[in-house]
């Protein structure tokens, strides 16, 4: 049967990690206030808002959740890891969540204890929340800093994780096949991408059955879209919308994805409505001659520098460096950018396990940008590409 | 015609106003790392990544963007605000982006002044970045953190951003109502969500014309669903998914909301698919009546915690205080929840130009959950329902 989510055995061998290091690093506990580590660690999914939630994974002894009340009853039907759960009736309360926070550690025995955290203020901080820090509360633990303890973990990706990522560029592939079928002059770039995403998400459920279920919060099941990258807006990475409908001679930057046990793939493509130019044509071509260029360097053993500076060296060499707006890629899985950087001033190895996206591109302002993006599994001896849509001008080019 | 985007005159008041605040203070400049707070100061929308960026608004000179190359060319097409760009080429770089940073403060006079900021790291820090703190870079500058100064002004909403929101809630109701049309059993909660959007979405930029375009990425034009709240899993405040489709009997509790020059209100309702049961009635009218109970009780110059008490009162009265999962409703506009937040532990009093949530729950493990939100903004003498989408039982009830 298909896997559709990361396994309990999975989650109980990356807890095991973790209690590994923290022996290792003399630390009594870790304490995460990331939702994402939540997920990781248990597949329990956390929608975080201004409500301070942590787990604790103590050396010895029951994984805790501390959070607010609305999770109570959630989390025994996601998981059977988190046995112990501590909540507040909400934030702000009359008695802060960090004053909670601090008793319940006390009571698991942690006030003189050495807690590893991803975040020294014990709270994720985000929709307006204010607090004061966890260390101050708890003035005998020794908090260290060790937000690079699930990253280091989350770097290199298992083979279930390696299975989830290769699912979704199925259901990613099937979503960009309808939105380039459904693009047309005079259209606008949303109609398209949510009627693609809605055609994808449904055949992807009707295809993997009941088991099927989202596992995070925010994502189309399958989705394909433009975010904002038609005609010139394209030559804006991070263009949110455009003011026209699309039309005859627009370069377009799609991007799509599926959600598969929490896990998604990248796939971006640059197309062309209409004719290309021969400008269009020329940009195209060496858009992809870096990719070429990105693919070949990619390899075990190899620098993330070494990716970005062969990506370069094209764009130098055919005279388009100015042009260039970013670097060559970044790592992907549970978040649509993790480590590795494929960044020239990133001397990280490659090493088997990890995925990347590979996306050199090129921006003429008021002209047009191109750019594809493809994730790639980096293996024992080569590397293997998880997304497989066409890459050439002729498959990318919409007839008007 | 009708307004779809805050002013450039109303950036300029409140940019005016944060330098007031600078001065008062006595602060050289407000360093911000937000880019809801970049949107809200020019409209220029950033998208979050590891890639730090920061706002820097001096009392006295220009606003200075520091941050990645890839929005070098978006910046000037989004406002005319900010005339100082400084960028990196990318992270993490060969020289880290926070030491462009402390270098560009340097070039722009501030080495040695006092600068207010959001975060005392320099950077939003998300998506695997890491880096050494700004503090640490320009050790003769004096950091101080100023959150505050941004959130209080976000807390009144002013006469535009009260349009934006009035505007949000027709789109937010189509959606709604398309939502409720599409229900029915044997459908899966997505594939009805995604179909409401995408017909919402553009009935909405046609009505709307070629002045609406979407300003913040990551939500549907106009869009409604049910995030995981259907049958017995409508008990879990945010749940993310369900195993099943939607079938007779079941519990559904609602969201919908559109984005208007980057504002959105907050609708949602409970409906019951098929005949109500006398358990679904009961349950349902006491949610109602805690509702009635809030909105009676906001009113410019009333505590928060005085409206959650009002609605513990009744939920108390009816002996259905164990249900409760959390609070009475939270402030919105330019975010999902933000500051006040009408809780028990909360002494803030209501001010005219307020937006609030208003949705007290109910939610009983194993059957379901009780719970409409309507958004309300405080006016000079009472309060305006800025949502409208009926809220009776009848109205609610879909039959099978």
């Amino acid at each position: 049967m298909v896997r559709l989510t990361t396994s309990e055995n999975e989650h109980k061998r990356r807890i095991e990690r973790v209690k590994e290091t923290l022996s290792k690093r003399k630390l009594d506990a870790l304490y995460l206030t990331s939702g994402v580590s939540f997920f990781y660690l248990t597949g329990y999914s956390y929608i975080a808002t201004e409500r301070p939630a942590a787990l604790v994974i103590p050396l010895n002894g029951e994984i805790t959740f501390m959070g607010p009340l609305l999770e109570t009853d959630h989390i025994p039907l996601k998981t059977r890891l988190i046995k112990n759960i501590k909540t507040y009736p909400d934030y702000p309360g009359k008695k802060h969540p960090i004053d909670h926070f601090a008793q319940f550690l006390k009571d698991i025995g942690l006030a003189r204890k050495r807690i590893g955290t991803d975040n020294m203020a014990g709270a994720a901080g985000i929709w307006g929340y204010s607090g004061p820090p966890i260390t101050e509360k708890l003035p005998k633990a020794k908090f260290i800093l060790a937000k690079d303890i699930i990253e280091s973990m989350r770097l290199i990706k298992s083979k279930e994780e390696i299975e989830l990522v290769r699912e979704s560029a199925k259901w990613a592939n099937l979503a960009h096949s309808l939105l380039q079928e459904y693009t047309m002059p005079g259209l606008w770039d949303f109609d398209v991408a949510i009627a693609a995403s809605h055609e994808a998400s449904v055949i992807m459920k009707k295809s993997l059955g009941p088991n099927y279920v989202p596992q995070r919060w925010g994502r189309f099941p399958a989705g394909a879209g433009f975010r904002g990258q038609v005609g010139e807006m394209s030559a804006i990475p991070h263009s949110i919308a455009t003011k026209q409908p699309m039309k005859d001679g627009d370069v377009l930057i799609t991007g799509a994805g599926a959600e598969i046990g929490g896990y998604s793939c990248e796939l971006e493509r640059t197309m062309i409505l209409g004719e290309p130019t021969l400008k269009q044509q020329k940009y195209f071509e060496i858009m992809l001659k870096a990719q070429e260029a990105a693919f070949k360097a990619l390899r075990p053993g190899a620098k993330c520098s070494s990716v970005d500076k062969a990506t370069t060296k094209v764009l130098e060499k055919a005279g388009l460096s100015k042009l260039m707006r970013h670097h060559t890629g970044h790592g992907l899985g549970l978040e649509g950018h993790e480590p590795p950087w494929l960044d020239i001033g990133n001397e990280v190895v490659l090493k088997p396990g990890m995925i990347v996206s590979c996306e050199p591109g090129i921006y003429e302002p008021g002209f047009g940008g191109f750019r594809h993006s493809d994730t790639v599994l980096i293996t024992e001896d080569s590397t293997e590409m998880i997304t497989y849509y066409p890459r050439d001008l002729e498959s990318l080019t919409i007839p008007t």
